[in-house]
């Protein structure tokens, strides 16, 4: 079985009732539901909050928020419509500073209904719908493409390491960074899988482990910390991610531990791979040192998930979203196009 | 105030009572409550629930703990006596198979009651007794030295990263890891301090940053996974660590994550300094790989602390409590003797 058989998908377009179906992500593992949402102000909540995440999938829900913004608009004439369109824009785009898929997508958007010859409103919010299906369309494509390529790095019977989620529930479908895992096991290849829990959010633990479970995978969990033992016992045979954001230089900005992995991948000489769309490679950002990284609140480290505070009131809390891989340590980029040597 | 006046020991014996009072640690940060001990199945327990924990103050525990198994012996003559102490030395060795210190402790009781040239039960026992405090007021000294020897490589305005709890909580007093800090603050030194929360027990979010927090440290808390992007930022002068056996070459064991940590020190060219008494180092073991790690259950990741499960049921885990640093990647390794240069 495929994993999109298996899972519904992370981010889906309900053409029928007009709204943005999504798993709310921060039920995994215990509950998979779905929840449906209407107007960009649901849609911007959902991934302030982390129902939806993971890069590509970020993008499409912001695609399908734009549209859902615009739906009630009734500006006069297309200057009117393009002055709210730009609004909505910079709302959505203000949800979370990191990802370039999210301001990408919205600026498709916007250049789509931008190049529509047609003045009216409703043929505008058909563009930006179009648009937004084109995108999730492309996003699926990317995936299994990316996949594909990963897919020759790959051997019968080897072990790979991955952190995060960059799997089906990240993405329109596949996923980026495990997207080469489901096309050998589609192949009828055997791989062992372990994946960082990935604090603080345990998007790993949650989220890749739940959806490698589901797909039947040999999977194994560890803590973000005890990778180093593993890479040093000869357990790893390469190191998959994905990328929220690669630089001019081919810098990465990936999640918050991405960079402990490839210095460690560098350490004990095993493959280091970042998985992503060409659409997260950003010519209009020269060096890792340029991007924005999000800090997130305190308490996402000393009580989210907890049954109480694990640390004590007030503690100051380093807690990046993200870090900045330098190109340095990564031996590929695996993309939708072909497989682009890093200098790792 | 020094950190003895601001929080009670860790492991204390209570004369008057004869009984083992020692900190509940696996109820910290959220309450702070002393636990009073009988009876070697009851340290045996606490040792092994780590409510004890900190490879000094697990020593500690158990040569208390042998006199406490000893309490009731009736032993007619020493043989039977030593028949006896033998038995218990070996049922409490077996609480947790990777400190040292526990199995030294224990063995340097057996022999001080060997060496005893008495023969009754009471004067052996009262032997016993003798040691485990020369223990405890050993480890005190061992770790006021070993501050004043790290405070040398400490400076005014500095920075520095900890792992694990190396601390008051660990030890008789001061710690091995925070002992130079805490002499330094003692000196009126300001520093900076930062702890990993180590998962996946979070004794730096629940232990360390407690510990520090009621020592009025500028203390600040980060997921493991995060002292990549703080080291890459500069923001770290040197890193601090404890230790759980040190091996003859200078390998060492200590909590599963000193191995990342030390990995990236050296990436980032930053000091990585190794704190123990020399009871640590243990010449009966050539290398790293002699070094027996033990391995905890699957549901220290995947559920303790938390509100519900965070990863699906019956997931694969790796999860050992510990790791194996190469003494290439060690800078020096601070002791109570002084300073000795690391091969990193």
């Amino acid at each position: 079985m495929k994993i999109a058989e298996l899972l519904p998908p992370a981010v889906a377009w309900d053409e029928a009732a007009g709204r943005l179906n999504i798993i709310d992500q921060t039920l995994l593992p215990g509950r998979l539901r779905q929840i449906s949402l209407s107007g960009a102000e649901q849609v911007y909540a959902a991934i302030r909050s982390l129902q939806v995440r993971g890069a590509p999938a970020i993008g499409l829900a912001a695609a399908f928020g734009l549209y859902l913004a615009m739906m009630d608009c009734t500006a006069a004439d297309k200057p009117a419509f393009m002055a709210e369109l730009a609004r909505r824009q910079q709302y959505l785009n203000s949800a979370r500073p990191t990802a370039v898929n999210l301001s990408w997508a919205l600026e498709r958007l916007a250049q789509a209904a931008q190049a529509c010859p047609a003045q009216d409103s409703e043929t505008l919010k058909q563009t930006l719908l179009r648009e937004a299906q084109a995108i999730a369309a492309e996003d699926a494509a990317c995936c299994r493409a990316i996949g594909a390529h990963g897919l020759s790095l790959l051997k019968e019977g080897g072990a790979i390491l991955t952190h995060c989620n960059a799997g089906h529930l990240a993405t329109a479908a596949y996923g980026t960074a495990l997207a080469p895992y489901y096309c050998a096991q589609e192949q009828g290849m055997k791989l062992k899988i372990y994946c960082d829990e990935t604090r603080p959010l345990l998007q790993g633990a949650r989220l890749t482990a739940f959806e490698l479970s589901q797909a039947g995978a040999d999977v194994t969990l560890l803590c973000d910390n005890m990778a180093a033992s593993l890479l040093a016992a000869g357990a790893i045979d390469s190191v998959w991610v994905g990328a929220d954001r690669i630089a001019a230089n081919g810098d990465t900005a990936n999640k918050t531990g991405t960079l402990n992995l490839a210095v460690l991948a560098k350490h004990f000489n095993i493959p280091f791979y970042v998985c992503a769309p060409t659409s997260t490679f950003d010519a209009a950002t020269p060096s890792g040192a340029a991007i924005v990284i999000e800090q997130r609140p305190p308490q996402e480290v000393t009580e989210m998930w907890f049954s109480e505070p694990m640390a004590p009131a007030g503690i100051q809390v380093y807690n990046p979203a993200f870090d900045v891989t330098p190109a340095s340590l990564i031996s590929a980029f695996i993309t939708e196009k072909g497989i682009i040597e890093g200098r790792g």
